[in-house]
């Protein structure tokens, strides 16, 4: 009996979206119907992922972009070997807060570094790997910052400054656009999610797109509504 | 007045070539002479870069082969933007113990990783810094063998056995030949030295070599010989 290759669903979007709530969300909706996932962070999930993180968020660590952005990239290159295909080659669903979407963002359009050089950066991180779906959570700027505010303590990269998080907020935004996705083939399908209103709004909404975007992904859901 | 922007003169070669022993030499040489230069070494050389390479280094430690390359490339771009550049603005002589070759003949050659992919993510971390000259050091693998024995303790690449060690080796024999440097300008000029013989014997060679491609390197030398 061979395994059917399992998918990696991707969330994305600025700080104080909702990215991580959501995700924790999902996890209990998926635990509740015994359904198999590997939830991975970025950057971390491995031993080495975890110590490139600690690096990243200290605060008032002196790091340029350029190295920054490489070690982004070869946090996801282990966390991919290590954790994401495996899980992948056993069927599973890998849920994923981050990826190249936030490269793309902070990196790219935040940090102004070359978008060849860092997309061809990501492909050797990833060995070619392709999200089967992104869910792109959107919010008012006003109501993450206060999000943000109220979780108390920025890290390096969140006490960054207005205009560098003006211009990831930008790049977030162009990514949902139709044809930025036709010219980026390496990102895969992203859908934007309105993230306002309760939690378990936005959590119904989320569902709604990924069994819209993949229909077979979750076999036990139908029969549990049924 | 404007300062002549330095040098960038790179020490290559196969553990046991004699690198670190000539960097050394060649450092007294400059001392001697009151010449200011500022040594680095890859990986680390800074703070973040001293931490990637204790990681690297480490023996036992679990690093995919696309991670130990985006390491290597992250400690690089730190490396660059916080000591080099700033000593080739001052007019310095920067003398570097590895660079951009190591992680051809390493990651490229020995671990099989997409050319391509890697030479991108070198342009990501130097930022388009190119060598004035490599200094490729050549000498018999079985001396180089018991040298590396001698010394004792290999590290996590030392140990990673004979048939990665015969890739690096022709790696850095290809980086010699003319069309291999025409095809590779990223890598600039590129020298290879002989290093058998006593180490004096071997700083005569690489002072020769080096005074022979840049021509105004040493202004303080000639007038002590004269």
């Amino acid at each position: 009996m061979t395994v059917a290759r399992g998918r990696l669903v991707v969330f994305e979007g600025p700080e104080g979206a909702g990215k991580t709530t959501q995700l924790r969300h999902l996890c209990d909706w998926l635990f509740a119907r015994q359904l198999p996932f590997t939830g991975v962070r970025e950057p971390g999930g491995t031993a080495l992922g975890n110590e490139i993180r600690r690096m990243l968020l200290e605060p008032g660590r002196v790091i340029n972009a350029r190295a920054e952005a490489l070690l982004f990239m070869a946090s996801r290159a282990q966390l991919i070997a290590e954790v994401v295909k495996p899980a992948l080659e056993r069927g599973e669903l890998v849920l994923a807060d981050r990826f190249f979407l936030s490269t793309y963002a902070y990196q790219v359009v935040g940090r102004g570094l070359p978008f060849d050089d860092v997309r061809a950066a990501n492909r050797l991180a990833t060995a070619g790997l392709v999200p089967d779906l992104t869910i792109l959570l959107t919010l008012p700027a006003a109501v993450r910052d206060a999000r943000v505010v109220a979780r108390g303590g920025a890290d390096r990269i969140e006490s960054a400054g207005h205009w560098f998080h003006e211009l990831v907020e930008r790049a977030f935004k162009d990514c949902a656009a139709p044809a930025w996705q036709a010219a980026h083939p390496e990102c895969g399908p992203i859908a934007a999610v309105n993230a306002s209103g309760t939690e378990q709004e936005v959590l119904e909404r989320v569902l709604t797109v990924m069994t819209g975007a993949i229909p077979d992904l979750f076999p036990v859901r139908n029969a549990a509504h049924a």
